[in-house]
């Protein structure tokens, strides 16, 4: 099921920007019990990245009447809803051009069904050669600029890991290929900084407002590889997977614990309020 | 006119990674009576980007065959050849799909009609914001993900100049919104490597095999925006304008010749060859 600009299409125009230069941004929804869960968080940050890169958004009354046709009245159990917002078509080169309108591209993909034993054992995570490279223009949003990311998977792939994790061209672990990363030492939770590249994913910022506030000790910091040798826990977290704990990370030796007890405790908290997928 | 994997149609699917990441190439080639300048130069680029994007490159006939479709047998005076190469579409996330075919996108559209003048007398560039990132990996190469292009482009109409130069995030000079950038010295050419971030131009790989040979002193270097303020020219160059000398640069005081004898020299050896558009 595709929606583009509303209508039922699983085409688009060869002109569009999105497809050009990579001009928009997108958002991933887990969809379950025909609830897209994080809705508004979603909408809120395709917003906020229209206005960091100058794409007049649509209406939340457009996004929301794509919802509502794209699952129907009988919504799957579980499943995926991806939105992507262009700049539109056209334009003499790079240059946005004026009055045209952005397109909004909605479709509903079957749910991934992960392995079980990736949300209770946790996965194998490697370390990528792949860099992301730092431009605070840039950082946080999710665009559609991710040549890096496919990098990067491709790594894992070919590795045969779980995910990878990547680190700035400075060395600083930023996140994984598809996941934000935390790290935990004791009863205190680390983050990286989202602000030189990195996107901030929507489950990352369902921790951050919830976790304080339930009594944790959660920081956004500077982390680097070392951290990784020296921390007792590491997890991943995004809309789709919500919540995986790292088992092993591949060419470093981590101490890490099993189980992960403060990870556990995390993933009770946020299924007790209904905030996973 | 527009081709897509060979058949003329204006939309691609909404599922090509193209679109959903960037995940592809492009090269954008002057048409001179018929005939794509440099046409073999941007077959080579495009072949190398997709060998270092793990892209399976299509034939050269295939591309063959979509500019002999492409331009017919009664071609424009002058047009603009596009070719975007993307991943294909589908793979679930960021890993490339295996056993995908690429997707093959042409179009060909009207000769931007630039005023006369820029030829001549040269343009105005301002200095951009917005800076590119450095990664290796990505650098060099015409990739999709042109978001910093964009945001520069952007700047550029904004201030209604002619075009942008644009700084690596350390303040190194690397390029202008859309072509590469020269510097004289005397009787001393420069222009900034392009290892970690840029586009390597082929309008700028055709002045680096022909300059020297020809008995001109041209070294790729690290440059900075005080060079531009001792340089006595500046000029930029790409597949479709060519040659543009800078007559100004917005908020600098450059100490530019004018008329540019050494930008004026080098005109005249391009057009001579027929290297120029």
């Amino acid at each position: 099921m595709m929606l583009v600009n509303g209508v039922p299409q699983t085409l688009i125009s060869a002109s569009d920007r999105g497809l050009a230069y990579g001009d928009g941004l997108f958002e991933t929804i887990a969809v379950v019990d025909g609830v897209a869960r994080h809705w508004e968080r979603h909408l809120n940050r395709l917003e906020s990245g229209a206005k960091r890169l100058g794409i007049a958004a649509p209406s939340p009354a457009a996004w929301n009447q794509d919802l509502s046709l794209a699952l129907g009245t009988k919504p799957p159990r579980r499943g995926v809803l991806k939105l992507t917002l262009t700049r539109g078509s056209g334009g003499r080169g790079y240059a946005p051009p004026e009055d045209v309108p952005p397109s909004r591209i909605v479709g509903l993909f079957p749910w991934p069904e992960w392995p079980s034993e990736r949300y209770v054992s946790g996965i194998n995570v490697m370390l990528c050669q792949t860099r992301l490279a730092q431009n605070p223009a840039l950082a946080g949003i999710k665009h559609l600029n991710r040549l890096e990311q496919v990098l990067a998977a491709s790594e894992v792939a070919r590795q045969q890991a779980d995910d990878g994790l990547m680190f700035a061209l400075d060395d600083r672990l930023i996140e994984s290929t598809r996941a934000n990363v935390f790290l935990v030492f004791g009863q205190r939770l680390l983050t990286p900084r989202i602000n030189d590249c990195g996107v901030a994913g929507v489950m990352r910022e369902v921790l951050l407002d919830c976790l304080p506030e339930a009594g944790f000790d959660l920081e956004e910091s500077t982390i680097d590889v070392t951290d990784l040798t020296r921390c007792d826990e590491v997890f991943l977290t995004n809309s789709l997977i919500g919540l995986w704990p790292v088992r092993q990370i591949l060419g470093l030796k981590p101490r890490l614990m099993r189980p992960a007890p403060v990870t556990g405790r995390i993933r009770e908290l946020l299924a007790a309020r209904r905030l996973l997928p």
